[in-house]
């Protein structure tokens, strides 16, 4: 520990210095489950597949409070690339360097030392504190969280409230709370139709022909209007290939990709079947391979919304904002055991980039934000 | 020659032993303009660019009669598929087999035999007889019969019928004449859009989205009902490419390769320019790189088609049929030059593959059709 570090920054650098790339751990959990244990927490590895994970609890009732987050690290890229080594925490110019300084390992830090200092001043809080932690959610995440998650729904546990690491900030600490994502459901469209040359179409059947009707309908859709915190549920084609590059031949097969982000207004089954509905009216022969890579989230505004975003008010004097764009994290998975979800952290802009780092003196105030959240929804 | 060949099969095989793979002569040519010398012809060569080319002619008035084809080969492919060498004549079964036994050195010994039979029987015979003969109609035909016709033209000369002596015969000698062909008229479109990802396509441009209800009205368009001579002008997208294989990314562009064949009805301009209207009413950025790589030929039943079906007729039996099907020929060039155009030989089962062949008693019954349409138009 640096002598001029408070504890959170220090923990940060401990993480840090721990080279966790997807899906390694490298001792992380470890760390972390000793600070839990010292507090009385139950700690309970729920391991698969060579991931790492953590399941820790402190109290027997409800309301469950869970922290949420991952170890694991994207990869440092190009090593001469960073100005320090990616391993090697250091602050240069007030901004703590780091692969994970800040995703998400000084929300890590966070979690722990607000709990701390939390369950030292109400070591008879209300509920429970919960901390759920996964070695895979910057890799294919299914052994992750999800596994945590189907753990815990085997045997009837559920959470109450759940707040996501992942660095959500924009600009400045506070600005930005993730209240949800969208969902995001591909599909791989192949229509068949009948080759042949050109010069005798009515011997073949053009997939591109009979497609096309069927496609400027799909792309004129209005699936939904979106709601008060979704966009409207957008449809794209993303890739169409039919033909081999002779101009004389009529293509035997018409392939394209296309994918849909869309909010808590539609279902990934609705969506299937209003595009089945589609092609089945334009009497195509298809088969389409879908794949619902994530299904929306949506937290109203609720208990922990309040209690978060007055935090932060309090805290950091900022009027925080909700929303629910960008990509997707194990948020949607956490969602099918718990009623409201959100994710908040630090700035995000440099995370998987080379040279990722963090204001050193957003560290400890991220933690603050943490520890007033518990107090508003668990002090006894 | 051997003991049993009749003269026009005695030619085929001295043709046939030239190895005049595409644009080669193997001095075809001069074989046959020693022929036609001794018949009083002026033979001029035409030659261009590696491309031999000859145009002969006996007489100095009109009418014109014109035979025209082809000296060159494709290449035989295999050789250890030929049942006999490609370029070592034989007739097995009754067949005469090498390359270019159907097309069309069977045609071209016919050509010169029936004329000498009816240059004997006739030498003040009316208006002229011409031959218009290449090396290049197999290969990319661009100083073949092109040139010779821009020759002619630029000298004044025209034609007043023309036979190409191209094997368009199905199932037996004379069952088909081809008195027209139709035009095929290509296009590359590149529609343009704005790249981005799938997740925000308000701040992209998919030009699959774009491009997709312009592609379901060129598909229905009605762009002619056809006439006597040719089937209704088709469009056929053979071609269509967008996309990187990313299911998250929305491409920048959409590249489309399609073909019109298009009879007498339409003209490339018309077709161009229906084309563009379409695309422009939809708003899209976008170019196209036109090809037109024949336009459409008809010869209506006047006095050629008359002679020819009428020799054919009383020569073989046969009640010929007109057809304008199949793909392009160099009668797309003459037809520039001269107003009745038709094509007329052997059967075309086995053109371009291995084991060429034609039925060896059919070679003598088609120089006697050419010499009794010769009679029909020229006797004096």
């Amino acid at each position: 520990m640096h002598h001029t570090d408070n504890p959170t920054l220090a923990l940060a650098r401990e993480l840090i210095a721990r080279p966790s790339v997807t899906p390694e751990d490298a001792g992380c959990l470890e760390l972390i489950s000793e600070r839990l244990r010292a507090l009385g927490f139950a700690c309970e590895r729920i391991d698969a597949a060579g991931v790492s994970n953590l399941w820790a609890r402190r109290g027997g009732e409800g309301p469950v409070l869970c922290f949420a987050g991952h170890t694991d690290v994207v990869p440092p890229g190009p090593l001469d690339a960073w100005k320090t080594p990616p391993f090697d925490p250091a602050i240069v110019d007030g901004m703590l360097y780091g692969r994970g300084a800040a995703d998400m390992k000084s929300s890590l830090a966070a979690f722990v030392t607000s709990i701390e200092r939390f369950v030292a001043a109400h070591p008879r809080h209300r509920g429970s504190i919960a901390l759920l932690l996964t070695s895979d959610e910057e890799g294919i995440a299914t052994h992750g969280t999800v596994k945590v998650v189907e753990a815990l729904a085997a045997r009837g546990e559920r959470l109450d409230y759940c707040i996501v690491g992942e660095p959500t900030s924009v600009d400045t600490l506070g600005d930005m709370i993730k209240n949800g994502r969208r969902g995001s459901l591909s599909g791989t469209l192949r229509v068949k139709g009948q080759q042949g040359h050109v010069a005798y179409p009515h011997l073949a059947r053009n997939p591109i022909h009979a497609f096309a009707p069927a496609l400027a309908e799909l792309a004129a859709i209005e699936w939904d209007q979106g709601n008060e915190f979704f966009p409207p549920t957008t449809w794209q084609a993303s890739n169409i290939h039919a033909g081999t590059g002779a101009n004389n031949v009529i293509p035997g097969t018409c392939e394209v990709m296309f994918n849909f982000r869309f909010g808590s207004v539609s279902a990934a089954d609705g969506l299937k079947a209003r595009t089945h509905e589609v092609l089945d009216r334009h009497g195509l022969d298809y088969e389409i391979d879908w794949h619902l890579s994530g299904k929306p989230f949506i937290t109203g505004r609720g208990a922990l919304v309040a209690a978060l975003s007055g935090a932060i008010a309090e805290t950091l004097g900022i009027d925080t904002r909700l929303s629910t764009t960008g990509g997707t994290s194990d948020g949607r998975f956490i969602a099918d055991i718990c009623a409201e979800v959100v994710e908040f952290g630090p700035v995000n802009a440099s995370i998987h980039k080379v040279n990722e780092c963090i204001d050193a003196a957003a560290i400890e105030p991220l933690s603050l934000v943490y520890e007033r959240t518990l107090h508003t929804l668990l002090a006894a």
